[in-house]
């Protein structure tokens, strides 16, 4: 496959990693990135080495996905899944690298250079459900005719971007959802797994995070995992402030276990006809003042054999692996191969599972 | 994706357990099965359960892959992977199906028909290095341009099929090669669980299988897996009778445990770019006088996360399930993918690891 060139949306935690993780893979080639006020662009290749040493504990956003400010309605704004030090004012984020140039408009000026993209990766919240489908709404309607993927958590998301799909076809545009630990490595270890079965039963995914190190650079995900807590939902955790986060973390001595999670797994299963979104469970301990998994993530898979074994496997991950290592090797998989169904001409939106081999 | 008609060589345990199993596969429509006496041939879709039930233990072959009939320099003759009860004469194997027809040259045959058909699963032993590849040079020169796969197990394999990877590739054939167990399904596992890292220090693929009362019809899988024991080679292993075959499992009172085997998968993952050869270990027990596992069948992947952590993924399957369904279910979502890559144009030569997401 020849070279991807691809775009980072936001500098966070996710969007930061991506980069650093993208190093090691030979064929791709990050030439965009950009944050709420700024973009790094460099069609030979960005310097991420610079780039993520000037904008470590440097992230312009709140960990919101604020759309709100004076731009929104012309651009929208790009928020960051990361609280850190500088968030606002000049030399916050992305414009305190050399490669930055500071703009009012980052996504549309990413938009504007896109017809020379393979691929997008939206590494930004989605605390509103309907923000990264806006942002896709945006690239179509600018023609934009490659892959964007997106790392997303939410079920229901996954059906407003299934209401674009003919848009997204008759752009040539491919869309991968959920595509970063869990939803996406998990789910496709859930669809590989399956394999041993024609009937599956039951597909439980149980994480595990220690997040001590990572904290500031993730109180996106932080947040977003809120949401999923007992007497909280999107909204509430969205107009939390930072001192109420902290008091949520405290009372809870670092430690925030869910369980029944509205995760995108379910429906992205059920899309790949491995099983039905009802028999998929989805939960985990995240620890925030540790950087030891407080539990080992696992994908158990049960179902029936073709001669008539109940059996389950079994998916392990290694305690020492990081989120952030769960992430964005998989995320940087998952679009290769979606370059590679969009340069075969096959558009619209597919799931993490629907890209593993024809299962 | 539309609808895959496809047709099996050999009707062994693996051909015949493909069948079945894809009788659960919507996409899947199975048109043309033959042996080394016989071809069943219908358009509309085999009845799979008549031909199964009239060739259980009735299969035409001994196991040893024999080509060197009357027939063979026209047609190399099709044997089976399997030992049965009524091997020769009238009504051997799958003529003794209503859908059979007898035929001394079965592979033309299957050729001649090959025009109709998407996808060709080889499920013949390997027991002469280059019989299947010179069964997909027949496809090739008779012009086929859809998918041949097979479930071999044997690394220098691979490289006979790759000299061949310039003519698939003029006629449009996609060949997908070891797409079973093991190689196949514990190398997607492998592939998979390696997306943690950047770089994968050791890859450890560790087989259980009971095979008793699949014994009959596996002799081939125990002459193959025979040839790996110390003291054995292919060639030795492809000399020996039923009644030395049976001394060998006697003095090892029915299991038989393998070290450092060469098996495909080694080669398959460098192939994909997960990790060097020499890195992968593979080994096993087999026990052909019970059903149940001697062992439970797990890969490892240790590496290095970009973080600089050393870590170690883990898959493991179920002891109830039995290597019948660890081959085929895997062979045929392999198979439903390399007709995707067929249709988008790519052809010549992958390993299951190539067709994961672009990891």
């Amino acid at each position: 496959m020849n070279e991807i060139d691809f775009a980072v949306l936001g500098t966070g935690g996710i969007g930061r990693r991506t980069l650093e993780v993208s190093q090691h893979k030979e064929q791709l080639r990050p030439v965009a990135a950009c944050d709420r006020n700024g973009i790094a662009l460099d069609r030979d290749g960005l310097d991420v080495e610079e780039l993520l040493d000037a904008t470590e504990g440097n992230i312009a956003g709140d960990g919101r996905g604020d759309t709100d400010g004076p731009d929104a309605a012309t651009d929208g704004g790009v928020a960051t899944d990361s609280g850190g030090v500088k968030q606002t004012g000049e030399g916050a984020g992305i414009v305190a690298s050399e490669q930055g140039e500071p703009t009012a408009t980052p996504i549309d000026d990413v938009i504007a250079v896109a017809e020379d993209l393979d691929a997008v990766l939206i590494a930004l919240p989605n605390l509103e459900h309907d923000f990264i489908p806006r942002i896709a709404d945006r690239f179509a309607d600018a023609g934009y005719s490659g892959v964007l993927i997106d790392v997303l958590k939410r079920s229901r998301v996954i059906g407003m971007l299934d209401e674009r799909a003919e848009t997204f076809e008759e752009a040539g545009l491919t869309f991968v959802c959920g595509a970063g630990a869990t939803p996406g490595f998990l789910t496709g270890a859930a669809a590989l797994a399956a394999q041993s079965f024609v009937e599956v039963h039951e597909i439980d995914i149980w994480w595990g995070v220690g997040l001590k190190s990572g904290y500031k650079d993730n109180r996106g995900t932080v947040r977003e995992d809120i949401a999923h807590l007992d007497g909280y939902d999107i909204e509430t955790a969205r107009d939390l402030s930072d001192d109420e986060i902290e008091e949520i973390v405290e009372a809870h001595d670092g430690v925030l276990e869910f369980h029944d999670m509205e995760h995108a797994d379910d429906v992205l299963l059920e899309r790949a006809g491995i099983c039905d979104a009802e028999d998929v469970t989805v939960g985990g301990v995240l620890d925030v003042r540790s950087d030891e998994k407080p539990t080992t993530t696992t994908v158990t898979v049960t179902g029936t054999t073709f001669d008539g074994e109940r059996a389950t496997n079994t998916f392990e991950l290694g305690d020492e692996t990081s989120m952030a290592a769960n992430v964005n090797g998989p995320a940087l998989g998952y679009l290769q191969s979606a370059v590679r169904r969009n340069r075969a001409g096959e558009y619209g939106v597919f799931g993490p599972a629907e890209l593993m081999p024809g299962f």
